[in-house]
Protein backbone atom coordinates (compact mmCIF):
# COMPACT_ATOMS: atom_id res chain seq x y z
CA UNK A 1 0.00 0.00 0.00
CA UNK A 2 1.54 3.36 -1.28
CA UNK A 3 1.67 5.93 1.79
CA UNK A 4 2.10 9.79 0.71
CA UNK A 5 5.13 11.35 1.95
CA UNK A 6 4.72 14.38 1.21
CA UNK A 7 6.51 16.37 -1.92
CA UNK A 8 10.03 15.83 -1.05
CA UNK A 9 13.09 16.17 -3.18
CA UNK A 10 13.43 12.56 -2.54
CA UNK A 11 13.71 9.76 -5.29
CA UNK A 12 16.02 6.59 -4.98
CA UNK A 13 19.15 6.73 -6.12
CA UNK A 14 20.99 9.41 -7.51
CA UNK A 15 24.59 9.76 -8.34
CA UNK A 16 27.39 10.83 -6.64
CA UNK A 17 29.56 13.29 -9.27
CA UNK A 18 32.19 15.49 -8.04
CA UNK A 19 31.87 19.00 -9.95
CA UNK A 20 35.43 20.66 -11.14
CA UNK A 21 35.87 24.51 -11.54
CA UNK A 22 38.35 27.26 -11.49
CA UNK A 23 37.32 30.81 -9.43
CA UNK A 24 38.60 34.45 -10.67
CA UNK A 25 41.72 33.39 -9.26
CA UNK A 26 41.74 30.55 -10.81
CA UNK A 27 41.77 28.37 -7.68
CA UNK A 28 40.64 24.99 -8.53
CA UNK A 29 37.94 23.82 -6.75
CA UNK A 30 36.07 20.43 -6.48
CA UNK A 31 32.20 20.10 -5.00
CA UNK A 32 29.98 17.32 -5.07
CA UNK A 33 26.84 16.76 -6.24
CA UNK A 34 23.76 14.32 -5.85
CA UNK A 35 21.29 16.11 -8.06
CA UNK A 36 22.65 15.87 -11.47
CA UNK A 37 22.85 12.86 -14.60
CA UNK A 38 22.94 13.00 -18.37
CA UNK A 39 20.39 15.02 -20.32
CA UNK A 40 20.55 14.92 -23.71
CA UNK A 41 22.20 12.00 -26.16
CA UNK A 42 22.88 14.41 -28.95
CA UNK A 43 24.70 17.04 -28.60
CA UNK A 44 25.79 14.85 -25.64
CA UNK A 45 24.73 16.98 -22.06
CA UNK A 46 25.22 16.29 -18.83
CA UNK A 47 23.22 18.61 -16.29
CA UNK A 48 23.67 19.41 -12.19
CA UNK A 49 21.86 21.69 -9.93
CA UNK A 50 24.08 23.79 -7.44
CA UNK A 51 22.52 26.65 -4.82
CA UNK A 52 23.36 29.73 -5.81
CA UNK A 53 25.34 30.45 -2.38
CA UNK A 54 27.60 27.27 -3.46
CA UNK A 55 31.37 28.95 -4.65
CA UNK A 56 31.29 26.35 -7.67
CA UNK A 57 27.59 28.62 -8.97
CA UNK A 58 29.73 31.87 -9.35
CA UNK A 59 32.76 29.81 -10.67
CA UNK A 60 30.58 28.14 -13.57
CA UNK A 61 28.76 30.98 -14.29
CA UNK A 62 31.92 33.15 -14.79
CA UNK A 63 33.69 30.51 -16.89
CA UNK A 64 31.02 28.88 -18.39
CA UNK A 65 32.88 25.30 -18.12
CA UNK A 66 33.01 22.20 -15.83
CA UNK A 67 33.77 18.49 -14.79
CA UNK A 68 31.92 16.76 -13.63
CA UNK A 69 33.60 13.00 -12.22
CA UNK A 70 32.40 9.95 -11.22
CA UNK A 71 34.41 8.77 -7.66
CA UNK A 72 34.93 5.39 -6.50
CA UNK A 73 34.07 3.52 -3.23
CA UNK A 74 37.38 3.95 -2.70
CA UNK A 75 37.35 7.64 -2.93
CA UNK A 76 33.97 8.22 -0.91
CA UNK A 77 35.86 10.03 2.01
CA UNK A 78 37.66 12.59 -0.10
CA UNK A 79 34.03 12.92 -2.38
CA UNK A 80 31.80 13.02 0.85
CA UNK A 81 34.57 15.89 2.31
CA UNK A 82 34.43 18.44 -1.24
CA UNK A 83 30.84 18.35 -0.62
CA UNK A 84 30.44 19.55 2.87
CA UNK A 85 32.88 22.72 2.93
CA UNK A 86 33.58 25.72 0.51
CA UNK A 87 36.35 26.60 -1.98
CA UNK A 88 35.84 30.14 -0.25
CA UNK A 89 37.57 29.04 2.82
CA UNK A 90 39.41 26.10 1.92
CA UNK A 91 42.01 24.56 -0.90
CA UNK A 92 40.00 21.38 -1.08
CA UNK A 93 42.59 19.72 -3.70
CA UNK A 94 45.13 20.35 -0.98
CA UNK A 95 43.03 19.06 1.73
CA UNK A 96 42.23 15.93 0.14
CA UNK A 97 45.72 14.75 -1.23
CA UNK A 98 43.66 15.17 -5.00
CA UNK A 99 45.70 16.39 -7.39
CA UNK A 100 44.35 19.32 -9.45
CA UNK A 101 44.54 18.69 -13.48
CA UNK A 102 43.81 21.14 -15.63
CA UNK A 103 41.30 20.51 -18.80
CA UNK A 104 42.57 20.39 -22.20
CA UNK A 105 39.75 21.22 -24.11
CA UNK A 106 37.43 23.52 -21.48
CA UNK A 107 38.48 25.68 -18.87
CA UNK A 108 37.74 23.46 -15.59
CA UNK A 109 39.59 21.30 -13.39
CA UNK A 110 39.34 17.77 -12.58
CA UNK A 111 41.26 15.62 -10.01
CA UNK A 112 43.36 13.43 -11.45
CA UNK A 113 42.42 10.13 -9.26
CA UNK A 114 38.83 10.13 -10.33
CA UNK A 115 38.10 7.26 -12.64
CA UNK A 116 35.48 8.59 -15.22
CA UNK A 117 35.82 12.02 -16.01
CA UNK A 118 33.36 14.52 -18.30
CA UNK A 119 34.50 17.91 -19.24
CA UNK A 120 31.95 20.30 -20.48
CA UNK A 121 31.35 23.79 -21.79
CA UNK A 122 28.64 25.84 -20.41
CA UNK A 123 25.24 25.26 -22.77
CA UNK A 124 21.96 26.60 -20.66
CA UNK A 125 21.21 27.78 -17.18
CA UNK A 126 18.01 27.04 -15.94
CA UNK A 127 16.93 28.55 -12.94
CA UNK A 128 14.13 26.03 -10.89
CA UNK A 129 13.94 27.89 -7.40
CA UNK A 130 16.78 27.19 -4.19
CA UNK A 131 18.86 25.51 -7.25
CA UNK A 132 20.28 26.71 -10.81
CA UNK A 133 20.36 24.09 -13.20
CA UNK A 134 23.73 23.94 -15.25
CA UNK A 135 23.23 22.37 -18.19
CA UNK A 136 27.00 21.07 -20.41
CA UNK A 137 27.53 19.87 -23.47
CA UNK A 138 30.24 16.98 -23.61
CA UNK A 139 33.18 18.41 -24.69
CA UNK A 140 35.68 14.85 -23.93
CA UNK A 141 34.60 12.48 -21.81
CA UNK A 142 38.10 10.38 -20.52
CA UNK A 143 38.57 7.36 -17.91
CA UNK A 144 40.98 5.85 -16.52
CA UNK A 145 42.35 2.77 -19.02
CA UNK A 146 42.22 0.47 -15.62
CA UNK A 147 38.83 0.83 -15.22
CA UNK A 148 37.78 -0.51 -19.08
CA UNK A 149 36.42 -3.61 -20.26
CA UNK A 150 37.62 -5.68 -23.57
CA UNK A 151 36.02 -3.28 -25.72
CA UNK A 152 36.95 -0.14 -24.49
CA UNK A 153 34.19 1.00 -22.00
CA UNK A 154 34.16 1.94 -18.97
CA UNK A 155 33.21 -1.49 -16.76
CA UNK A 156 30.95 -0.84 -13.32
CA UNK A 157 32.55 -3.02 -11.59
CA UNK A 158 36.38 -1.65 -12.00
CA UNK A 159 34.65 1.72 -11.93
CA UNK A 160 32.76 1.13 -8.73
CA UNK A 161 30.97 4.18 -8.27
CA UNK A 162 28.59 4.71 -5.98
CA UNK A 163 25.32 6.58 -5.13
CA UNK A 164 23.45 8.05 -2.49
CA UNK A 165 19.84 8.25 -0.86
CA UNK A 166 18.67 11.68 -0.38
CA UNK A 167 17.08 12.63 3.05
CA UNK A 168 18.25 9.64 4.29
CA UNK A 169 21.83 10.78 3.56
CA UNK A 170 23.89 7.84 3.06
CA UNK A 171 25.79 6.14 0.24
CA UNK A 172 25.61 2.74 -1.13
CA UNK A 173 27.51 0.59 -3.44
CA UNK A 174 26.75 -0.30 -6.81
CA UNK A 175 26.18 -4.00 -6.73
CA UNK A 176 26.12 -7.14 -9.18
CA UNK A 177 24.77 -7.16 -12.69
CA UNK A 178 20.87 -8.20 -13.06
CA UNK A 179 20.84 -8.15 -16.95
CA UNK A 180 20.90 -6.44 -20.02
CA UNK A 181 18.82 -3.48 -20.86
CA UNK A 182 16.85 -3.55 -24.16
CA UNK A 183 16.97 -7.18 -23.63
CA UNK A 184 15.73 -8.93 -20.06
CA UNK A 185 12.33 -7.25 -21.12
CA UNK A 186 11.62 -9.59 -24.37
CA UNK A 187 9.95 -12.10 -22.18
CA UNK A 188 8.04 -9.80 -20.40
CA UNK B 1 46.29 7.00 -16.75
CA UNK B 2 43.07 8.77 -18.62
CA UNK B 3 42.18 7.81 -21.75
CA UNK B 4 39.68 9.71 -24.12
CA UNK B 5 36.66 8.25 -25.07
CA UNK B 6 35.11 10.91 -26.90
CA UNK B 7 32.20 13.05 -26.59
CA UNK B 8 29.58 10.58 -25.38
CA UNK B 9 26.62 10.86 -23.75
CA UNK B 10 28.00 8.10 -21.10
CA UNK B 11 28.39 8.81 -17.00
CA UNK B 12 28.21 6.15 -14.57
CA UNK B 13 25.56 5.11 -13.02
CA UNK B 14 22.34 6.59 -13.94
CA UNK B 15 18.63 6.36 -12.35
CA UNK B 16 16.23 3.45 -13.75
CA UNK B 17 13.26 5.20 -13.47
CA UNK B 18 9.44 5.23 -15.15
CA UNK B 19 7.47 7.66 -16.83
CA UNK B 20 3.54 7.80 -16.14
CA UNK B 21 1.61 10.22 -18.84
CA UNK B 22 -2.00 9.61 -20.13
CA UNK B 23 -2.42 10.05 -23.89
CA UNK B 24 -5.55 12.26 -25.07
CA UNK B 25 -7.63 9.91 -25.15
CA UNK B 26 -6.98 8.89 -21.63
CA UNK B 27 -5.03 5.94 -22.65
CA UNK B 28 -2.46 5.02 -19.53
CA UNK B 29 1.16 4.73 -20.77
CA UNK B 30 4.54 4.30 -18.75
CA UNK B 31 7.78 4.58 -20.57
CA UNK B 32 11.33 4.10 -18.97
CA UNK B 33 14.05 6.46 -18.78
CA UNK B 34 17.32 6.79 -17.48
CA UNK B 35 18.05 10.25 -18.56
CA UNK B 36 16.39 11.75 -15.45
CA UNK B 37 17.18 13.20 -11.81
CA UNK B 38 16.30 15.12 -8.81
CA UNK B 39 17.14 19.01 -9.63
CA UNK B 40 16.10 20.96 -7.42
CA UNK B 41 15.09 20.97 -3.72
CA UNK B 42 12.92 24.07 -3.02
CA UNK B 43 10.33 23.57 -5.19
CA UNK B 44 11.01 19.71 -5.36
CA UNK B 45 11.39 18.99 -8.86
CA UNK B 46 12.52 16.29 -11.10
CA UNK B 47 14.08 16.07 -14.66
CA UNK B 48 13.35 13.62 -17.37
CA UNK B 49 14.67 13.89 -20.80
CA UNK B 50 12.78 11.99 -23.73
CA UNK B 51 13.27 12.74 -27.24
CA UNK B 52 10.52 14.06 -29.40
CA UNK B 53 9.84 10.69 -30.88
CA UNK B 54 8.28 8.71 -28.08
CA UNK B 55 4.71 8.88 -26.88
CA UNK B 56 5.33 9.95 -23.93
CA UNK B 57 6.89 13.37 -25.09
CA UNK B 58 3.41 14.46 -26.28
CA UNK B 59 1.70 13.00 -23.41
CA UNK B 60 3.74 15.71 -21.56
CA UNK B 61 3.13 18.56 -23.21
CA UNK B 62 -0.53 17.75 -23.38
CA UNK B 63 -1.53 16.68 -20.08
CA UNK B 64 1.30 18.56 -18.36
CA UNK B 65 1.36 16.29 -15.52
CA UNK B 66 3.92 13.16 -15.80
CA UNK B 67 4.74 10.66 -12.45
CA UNK B 68 8.22 9.25 -11.85
CA UNK B 69 8.84 5.85 -9.98
CA UNK B 70 11.52 3.76 -9.24
CA UNK B 71 10.87 0.50 -9.94
CA UNK B 72 12.62 -2.68 -7.47
CA UNK B 73 14.83 -5.05 -9.23
CA UNK B 74 12.07 -7.40 -9.12
CA UNK B 75 10.48 -5.38 -11.74
CA UNK B 76 13.47 -4.95 -13.71
CA UNK B 77 11.88 -7.20 -16.79
CA UNK B 78 8.61 -5.20 -16.90
CA UNK B 79 10.92 -2.00 -16.45
CA UNK B 80 13.39 -2.90 -19.91
CA UNK B 81 9.87 -3.88 -21.65
CA UNK B 82 8.16 -0.57 -21.49
CA UNK B 83 11.01 1.25 -22.03
CA UNK B 84 11.74 -0.93 -25.55
CA UNK B 85 7.86 -0.71 -27.19
CA UNK B 86 5.80 2.48 -27.74
CA UNK B 87 2.26 3.55 -26.24
CA UNK B 88 1.17 4.02 -29.88
CA UNK B 89 1.15 0.66 -30.78
CA UNK B 90 0.77 -1.37 -27.60
CA UNK B 91 -0.90 -1.26 -23.86
CA UNK B 92 1.59 -1.72 -21.85
CA UNK B 93 -0.15 -1.94 -18.72
CA UNK B 94 -1.92 -4.87 -20.05
CA UNK B 95 1.20 -6.56 -21.96
CA UNK B 96 2.87 -6.09 -17.95
CA UNK B 97 0.10 -6.88 -16.05
CA UNK B 98 0.89 -3.82 -14.16
CA UNK B 99 -1.83 -1.88 -12.50
CA UNK B 100 -2.81 1.98 -13.92
CA UNK B 101 -3.82 3.74 -10.96
CA UNK B 102 -4.79 7.53 -11.80
CA UNK B 103 -3.00 10.44 -9.34
CA UNK B 104 -5.19 12.17 -6.91
CA UNK B 105 -3.16 14.95 -7.52
CA UNK B 106 -1.91 15.46 -10.94
CA UNK B 107 -3.25 14.80 -14.48
CA UNK B 108 -0.93 11.75 -15.10
CA UNK B 109 -1.62 7.63 -14.06
CA UNK B 110 1.90 5.03 -12.60
CA UNK B 111 1.96 1.67 -11.83
CA UNK B 112 0.48 0.65 -8.68
CA UNK B 113 3.05 -2.45 -8.15
CA UNK B 114 6.28 0.02 -8.08
CA UNK B 115 7.04 1.02 -4.89
CA UNK B 116 8.27 4.62 -4.76
CA UNK B 117 6.51 7.36 -6.84
CA UNK B 118 6.60 11.01 -7.17
CA UNK B 119 3.41 12.36 -9.06
CA UNK B 120 4.42 15.85 -11.08
CA UNK B 121 2.65 18.91 -12.49
CA UNK B 122 5.00 20.05 -15.62
CA UNK B 123 7.22 23.40 -14.38
CA UNK B 124 9.61 23.93 -17.50
CA UNK B 125 10.28 22.66 -20.41
CA UNK B 126 14.16 22.82 -21.66
CA UNK B 127 14.77 21.86 -25.61
CA UNK B 128 18.40 20.42 -25.53
CA UNK B 129 18.64 18.68 -29.23
CA UNK B 130 17.39 14.88 -29.54
CA UNK B 131 16.13 15.41 -25.65
CA UNK B 132 13.43 17.43 -24.37
CA UNK B 133 14.16 18.10 -21.13
CA UNK B 134 11.11 18.45 -18.67
CA UNK B 135 10.95 19.76 -14.88
CA UNK B 136 8.37 18.93 -12.92
CA UNK B 137 7.23 20.00 -9.37
CA UNK B 138 7.22 17.00 -6.92
CA UNK B 139 3.23 17.57 -5.85
CA UNK B 140 3.50 14.31 -3.68
CA UNK B 141 6.01 11.40 -3.04
CA UNK B 142 4.48 7.86 -2.33
CA UNK B 143 6.51 5.05 -1.11
CA UNK B 144 5.01 1.57 -0.28
CA UNK B 145 4.64 1.06 3.40
CA UNK B 146 6.55 -2.54 2.87
CA UNK B 147 10.09 -0.34 2.06
CA UNK B 148 9.80 2.50 4.78
CA UNK B 149 12.31 2.31 7.54
CA UNK B 150 11.39 2.82 10.97
CA UNK B 151 11.80 6.44 10.72
CA UNK B 152 8.68 6.30 8.04
CA UNK B 153 12.02 7.23 4.94
CA UNK B 154 12.19 4.77 1.91
CA UNK B 155 14.85 1.86 3.00
CA UNK B 156 17.51 1.31 -0.14
CA UNK B 157 17.32 -2.50 1.00
CA UNK B 158 13.75 -2.89 0.62
CA UNK B 159 12.67 -0.37 -1.82
CA UNK B 160 16.22 -2.28 -4.43
CA UNK B 161 15.92 0.28 -7.56
CA UNK B 162 18.76 -0.66 -9.75
CA UNK B 163 20.97 1.58 -12.02
CA UNK B 164 22.33 1.90 -15.20
CA UNK B 165 25.47 1.59 -17.24
CA UNK B 166 25.11 4.06 -20.26
CA UNK B 167 26.42 2.30 -24.12
CA UNK B 168 26.90 -0.53 -22.07
CA UNK B 169 23.10 -1.25 -22.09
CA UNK B 170 23.28 -3.42 -18.67
CA UNK B 171 21.17 -2.85 -15.29
CA UNK B 172 23.09 -2.94 -11.98
CA UNK B 173 21.30 -3.35 -8.30
CA UNK B 174 22.50 -1.03 -5.72
CA UNK B 175 24.93 -2.77 -3.07
CA UNK B 176 25.33 -2.04 0.27
CA UNK B 177 26.13 1.20 2.09
CA UNK B 178 29.34 2.55 2.33
CA UNK B 179 28.84 5.38 4.71
CA UNK B 180 27.14 8.32 6.14
CA UNK B 181 26.79 11.23 3.92
CA UNK B 182 27.80 14.35 5.55
CA UNK B 183 30.07 12.27 8.05
CA UNK B 184 32.43 10.00 6.29
CA UNK B 185 34.47 12.92 5.06
CA UNK B 186 34.98 14.56 7.90
CA UNK B 187 37.81 12.08 8.55
CA UNK B 188 39.73 13.27 5.50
Amino acid sequence: MLQSLGAKPMMFPTPVWVVGSYDAQGKPNLMTAAWCGICCSKPPCLNVSLRKATYSHGNIIARKAFTLSAPSVSQAREADYVGMVSGRDRDKFQATGLTPQASQVVDAPYAAEFPLVAECRLAQVVELGLHTMFVGEIVDLKADTAVLDAQGRPDMTKLAPFVFAPEVREYFAVGQSIGKAFAIGKSV
